[in-house]
């Protein structure tokens, strides 16, 4: 696949994965993208932590979070930190959302050209005792702070899609248009 | 290019662009990939204004910062805003950094595919009269909020490049090892 088709093949998986083991070297491939995601003033806050087999780590992880079928079946994952050590304190300088939503988006397109499926799953670690927990099983320093962590695996089946907005109800030339009630 | 070196080719470029003007279809396919870009919650937040040469409203934004020579030379724009209005407004429901971060990222990367050179200018939008302004000259509405505006274009020269952390300073397996004292 070229990178756009790359792009256009990239989707939220949320389903199972099958238990076929992924390649060190294909987590380390995507890692290094998301490490050379650009990152506001260069701070280069994110910290990544590969877990590459189920053994130990993400199994206790994802006993966490029993629900998320995804999570509890990917033969490997990559866990998105932020060392805040090395953030502005103040906004609008604090870019760590920015920087580390930049290194997942490259690692999911990564991970799709490496023909994996994978998922940006943020929200079980909204809950601070859920981070807190999957941050301590991880051995973080305590100024790490968890924002997501990608399953990555072949998908068990087709995942679902969610459907898009057309391009000419999120783009304008020049000046905006509301093309918002256009049709997908 | 494949997907890893477009990857690693991409740069933020900070310093002047060639007049060259950048066919439409080049920006469009940028902008496509913005809009490929997953959301939280697929509220789809991000709007995109393309700025296809410099008359007019490119040119009176780069006006606003006169100093900022990639802007006032570049052939071309993209003004990326998120629709206030899409957004769930508590926190950490507000993926509005998260969605733009990830749109941006893929309009970064889609520009170096095409070969050109691309900048995630932020900053000076911070300031809430010039990123005032510049809306005013795009016509959107109160409640879209500008993070930022790529310039497109052929690079006049090598642009600088920042120095990156090595990878054992950012990448761990299993359990955290600090290496952050590891020389690149």
């Amino acid at each position: 696949m070229n990178f756009f088709e790359i792009v256009g093949a990239r989707y939220s998986h949320k389903e199972r994965f099958l238990p076929n083991p992924v390649p060190l070297a294909d987590l380390e491939q995507i890692a290094k993208t998301g490490i050379a995601a650009p990152s506001g003033a260069n701070r280069q806050t994110v910290q990544l932590i590969i877990l590459p087999d189920r053994e130990g780590v993400l199994n206790a992880i994802s006993a966490l979070t029993p629900y998320h079928s995804g999570l509890a079946t990917a033969p490997a994952a990559i866990a998105v930190f932020t060392d805040t050590t090395l953030t502005a304190s103040s906004e609008p300088f604090n870019f760590e959302k920015e920087d580390y939503s930049a290194a997942v988006e490259n690692m999911l397109l990564a991970a799709t050209a490496l023909d994996y499926a994978s998922l940006w799953l943020d929200h079980p670690y909204f809950d601070a005792d859920t981070a807190n927990k999957a941050s301590k099983l991880m051995g973080v320093p305590d100024s790490f702070k968890l924002w997501a962590i990608l399953p990555v695996g072949k998908p068990d089946g087709e995942g679902s899609r969610r459907e898009k907005l057309p391009y000419e109800a999120r783009v304008s030339y020049c000046k905006y248009v509301d093309n918002s009630t256009a049709n997908g």
